[in-house]
């Protein structure tokens, strides 16, 4: 019997949303609840599966759900774990064996991975990846992240962990100190806080130059900011993007070298500023990629729906 | 009807070798032919697929061999064809469908793919990543190789040359000069051509350091020469394979966060510097890796007899 639905759930920081998705990627039904509150995995997961198994009895569709895809931070897709996700108290120290616990209160299979994995899942299964079997999803957000697709399947690695493109170094020699305690980590430079300490750094280095962003004096400028400027023309601002697109088309050189993607989707915040950073980001690829890839990948925007990408990338999970 | 045994040819410049092997990686019977004097790859197919039915023919093999594996410069897995591989003058400017050639004469299924990706295929077939699903091959030979296995099958990529490792950019600026165009490639570096210019730099930087490299004046500084001066001792010798192998370490931390391998196997003349490569290597992974993947990826030189490598690798195609 064919089953023709999944769930997705996107584990956030503060809420949980999770959503009935059907095979072409439209979200039915939708529920959440809140992360917080909870010091144990086991009572979140016992509030979680009540939730799905409420959404499933009152829309009448069991033995019509094929399983659970889980959007998890720090979660570990070899085994279905998760521990130590920056803001979730209950993984703090704690390996909880998360969709092993999902598939006992709900009797559904489940499989979780990280957002960015989850993201490019999503793509390959409702999005602009349907049919490539090759392909990688940058995430453009506070930090970058990334889910790699290699002969149709997710490169998740020996341990679960494979794809952390943020912290390849892109600056070998004097580069910005990262999160992770190192430096030259792609994300100092690509991310939205990458743009905000670019926008800080030119300031600072040309105090003569004028620049919208100088009007910003209260609090810390953003990388929302920068865009803004930019897009009324202020030149500081542009240069920004421009250094940003330089630098992530630069890495990507080495990322087609690896895996020789038909595509880069760029998908978070970020890439919202469209061809302010894809303008310069392709003219790097094109100028520095080995001859041997010219011209062959295609690097555009995510297409899919910001408000359900996170729920369809996980419920996508749950088809494999 | 199981099939034990398989054929692996290695198509070198000037010899093609090629064996029957079994499952446990024995070359039963071996043959070659001159890859030289050929203008059309037909021809070329012709003498090698006679040599190839006379040998099974010899052995009463019929019925009993399962594929042909080929390793070939410039292979393309996706399509099993060869174009412009260098010092084969039959593949200059065109496209043979070297597989589909192969099969045609021999009735065989036939694969193909590039050495450093049968090298990959030979290790997890019979060699140090036998039960291994994520692992990397990194030859170094005159230039750099890679052949990169994720969930237990070869990365390609959609076009069939992913796995150029040798061509991430390494030094961003004023890098040396790369023969595929641009600069700073690991391979200008981390190759049996890149100890050789490092010692040639080291020599020209530093005109009053001693050095038993002086004492080669009537042609180019190898490699070899560099490994047998520091083996005696020598300081600059070794100080050139130290940078060799912190580049070369520096590089694999990127790698481990693309795919993070269980393994990271070295193959080809140079990994036989062993430690006075292996040292350095180790060192600049453990000061550089992002912790997420600290102690997690097993660095180590191929086990597998160099005479045979080759072969095997090809061969192991065949059991796919």
């Amino acid at each position: 019997m064919d089953r023709p639905y999944v769930i997705g759930v996107d584990l956030g920081g503060t809420n949980t949303a999770l959503g009935i998705v059907d095979r072409r990627g439209n979200i039915l039904f939708r529920s959440s609840i809140s992360t917080l509150g909870y010091t144990k995995g086991k009572d979140y997961v016992n509030d979680l599966g009540n939730t799905i198994n409420d959404l499933i009895e009152k829309n009448d569709l069991n033995d019509k759900i094929k399983g659970i895809g889980m959007g998890v931070p720090n979660g570990n897709m070899n085994d279905g774990t998760i521990e130590n996700a920056a803001n979730i108290p209950w993984t703090k120290g704690t390996l909880v064996p998360l969709s092993a616990l999902m598939t006992e209160k709900t009797g559904l299979p489940c499989k979780l991975t990280n957002d960015a994995n989850a993201a490019a899942m999503g793509e390959m299964a409702y999005g602009a990846a349907k049919g490539m079997k090759d392909f990688i999803v940058i995430t453009l957000g506070t930090g970058v992240g990334s889910g790699i697709v290699s002969n149709g399947q997710l490169v998740v690695g020996h341990d679960g962990f494979a794809g952390e493109l943020g912290h390849v170094r892109i600056v070998r020699e004097n580069g910005r100190l990262c999160g992770c305690g190192r430096t030259g980590c792609l994300e100092t430079y690509a991310s939205a806080t990458g743009v905000a300490r670019t926008a800080q750094e030119y300031l600072a280095a040309q105090p003569e130059r004028e620049s919208l962003l100088r009007d910003i004096r209260q609090r810390p400028i953003t990388s929302k900011d920068v865009y803004e400027a930019a897009i009324k023309g202020d030149q500081l601002s542009m240069d920004v993007f421009n250094l940003t697109g330089k630098i992530l088309g630069e890495a990507f050189c080495d990322f087609i070298a690896f895996s020789s993607p038909k595509a880069i989707i760029l998908f978070g915040g970020l890439a919202k500023s469209e061809n302010l950073l894809l303008d310069p980001l392709k003219k790097a690829i094109d100028e520095n990629v080995c001859f041997v890839y010219k011209g062959k990948t295609e690097v555009f925007i995510s297409k899919l729906n910001d408000a359900e990408a996170a729920i369809l990338g996980a419920s996508a999970l749950a088809w494999e």
